[in-house]
């Protein structure tokens, strides 16, 4: 019989009971779930206990150093750049990776980006990639240094080999409701991203309607956890807490998000898109020592777009290939002429998933020319017939229930309508 | 795609969220359970969410329906007899059963006795009788039936058609941390009850150092909820709220617990033993229709210990055969001569399980002739070097264990230092 120091019944309990547990009772746990000792329903029933009765800042430090400890961590040493790296947390629109890394890294700095897939309203950074043809999400380590050197800027899978306990985790965690929550949220990200071996991190922590944490406060109190892992790891750790209560840019979607990147990496590119590059951009490179590095001018004399297209080819995809569209489109026109007063993010991240963008399960595909494009942001004006919003999709009979969705959530009425959404850029934490 | 009428994750989230589900989304969910669409990991993160925010009256009567529908229903309208039934929630030297049930059937009242086997510090019925040579517990229904009409009395294992899911709930909470709970305990119990087919139940719900709620509020709200439950489902239910803190009687274990309900059923045996016995089965008889039955003449006259030798013969047991007994004992006697000022129910529990009594893992097997012997009571004169109790295994080495968790359990001193434990019965609820 294998002698076994600890009982997960007895750690179960414990948190059940809103007690603390010790840095041994959490190594131990996630070892044991790891290798398969500790059950899922074990694992689920503890997971619905964090949820319910929280933990300490040292539990969540020790949960996510025992979710490194559970598989390889990368070390940049060797390279001859600093590295710096950006998470979101996720939100309607988001592309920012997409220009945001080959603009940092035309300054010399290396981004490696380990993304994931997307799962639910908020589109994946690969899913978004792998609508260039040719492009590739895997590649083996040694591509991945030897781009990091060369190119700077690599966006490929992470490998199943960092925090495989926390790959365990994220997948019951789905499945049992038990994602929206700080301790089990700041432990999964920060334990990829210190395994991924990044000097300084920059997170965007988005709050509102179309963000996993809809609450400002309960947002900041992410923001600040995280912050804290990252300096405990030694990754000097930067958060950003943005707006995601309108979706970002004109495009939901996948090749159509590629597009709009094209548009910033061409200085161009919608504003609230351009503006939160920039400053996580300025972030970035400050973080790995670039200071006072002219981010808009590389956007606008082609020094980024030139980084982006070696990133594109290096990964085997063509950045002068067409973009895939779709076999149909719905056009949805203005009522009336007025402005435009309302433009939730939630629900039409709903749509775009509907139409085919998003998953439902994790192996799903993604249709990579779905999704919205939208014609005008929260307060323009508009005139009648004017067209408002294009959907897009493979299957016409995908309109429906993506048009149910939107149901209520964009208007055109008097600018005294107008709902305020507030600020992009919320606040800075470090 | 089958289409399911709800989501697993939804009905999670409503609980964590310590919302109230509809009797619909729990129909389904125990459904959806019993047939393996929902997940033992999904199921546990929503006992847990149970656990923590409780359910409604309402929600603990749906849940108990829908386990019951999950699996077959006894009836038991052929059978010429009334039936009656009792359940305890377990305690340590908790034998009552086995005197009760053919004490009430000699009345000619049928007492269809489906039994469980133990797991933990609480033995079980089943494990109990097995110590008599011959003795099986599984029995086809028309053996059921048979032996109910003939001798009236019967305990055997419960079928694996009545409350199926339950079988698989109880489990699963086993591991995870959310037994000790009212709703589950509750449905899980009466489920099977109800599902049993008896037309009327006697509750032993136990409280104190030894039982598993130990406190007697809780004790009690369990005991409301579980006899509100049996009368929704027209099964005419009591509770008594007893004593857990002190063992039942002087014999802890399997064959040793025979042994003495064996010398109650020929009259004699431990006082508290008796006044438990007789109180238990006076409430069955009344519940049964018969009223003022002479219960302590039928355990000094012979006439329970007839229907004893008959169920016990019934199911291939022999009644005059030896019992087993232990290769190794270890007494411990009195340090001092004084009187036994303390005898704490759960470290007795505990050392009897570790010497071979009961199990930690369902499929181990018990060791009938282990167990703990009292030789004494709270409250009784002692002299030094007399024997206050024998332990008793087949492994010597058990008896460090065993002794261990009885330090500090047992004290001899003055009178004044003697523990109040409390009455036996503290209330009866109906």
């Amino acid at each position: 019989m294998a002698v076994e120091p600890f009982d997960a019944v007895d750690i179960i309990r414990t948190k059940r009971d809103a007690g603390v547990l010790s840095t041994e009772q959490i190594d131990w746990l996630i070892d044991a779930y790891t290798r398969g000792y500790v059950a899922d329903s074990q694992m689920s029933a503890f997971t619905m206990a964090v949820y319910l009765n929280g933990m300490e800042r040292r539990e969540i430090r020790d949960l996510t150093l025992a979710m490194i400890a559970s598989g390889e961590r990368l070390n940049f040493d060797t390279l001859s750049k600093r590295t710096t790296d950006k998470h979101s947390t996720g939100g309607v629109g988001d592309k920012i990776t997409l220009p945001l890394a080959p603009l940092v890294a035309s300054f010399g700095v290396a981004v490696p980006q380990l993304s994931g897939r997307g799962l639910g309203h908020t589109g994946g950074t690969l899913d978004k990639l792998e609508s260039i043809p040719g492009w590739r999400a895997d590649l083996t380590n040694d591509e991945f240094f030897a781009q990091l050197e060369d190119v700077g800027a690599v966006v490929c899978a992470a490998g199943t080999g960092l925090a495989p306990a926390d790959k365990k985790l994220y997948a019951l965690r789905d499945v049992t409701a038990t994602v929206e929550c700080i301790p089990l949220i700041a432990s999964s990200i920060m334990s990829k991203k210190i395994a991924e071996g990044t000097a300084s991190l920059v997170l965007d922590v988005k709050f509102g309607g179309g963000a996993f944490l809809k609450d400002l406060g309960y947002a900041r109190e992410l923001a600040r956890t995280m912050t804290e892992l990252g300096d405990d790891a030694g990754v000097k750790t930067t958060a950003f807490l943005t707006n995601m209560n309108v979706p970002l840019g004109l495009a939901i979607g996948n090749a159509n998000e590629v597009r709009e990147s094209v548009e910033v990496l061409a200085g161009g590119g919608p504003a609230d898109v351009v503006e939160l590059t920039l400053v996580l951009a300025r972030e970035m490179l400050d973080q790995a020592g670039v200071i006072d590095a002219d981010v808009e001018g590389a956007l606008k004399n082609g020094k980024a777009m030139d980084t982006w297209r070696r990133m594109i080819s290096a990964q085997g995809g063509d950045p002068d290939a067409a973009l895939p569209t779709a076999k149909e489109t719905h056009v949805v026109t203005a009522p009336r002429s007025g402005v435009l007063t309302r433009q939730d993010a939630l629900p039409f991240g709903v749509a775009a998933w509907r139409l085919g963008a998003g998953r439902a399960r994790p192996q799903d595909p993604v249709q990579h020319a779905a999704g919205i494009d939208l014609h005008a942001k929260p307060g323009d004006e508009v005139t009648e017939g004017q067209p408002l919003f294009t959907l897009s999709a493979d299957e016409p009979e995908r309109f429906e229930r993506a048009l149910e969705a939107l149901e209520g959530s964009w208007a055109v009425g008097p600018r005294d309508e107008l709902v305020d959404y507030g600020p992009l850029i919320a606040t800075r934490i470090d």
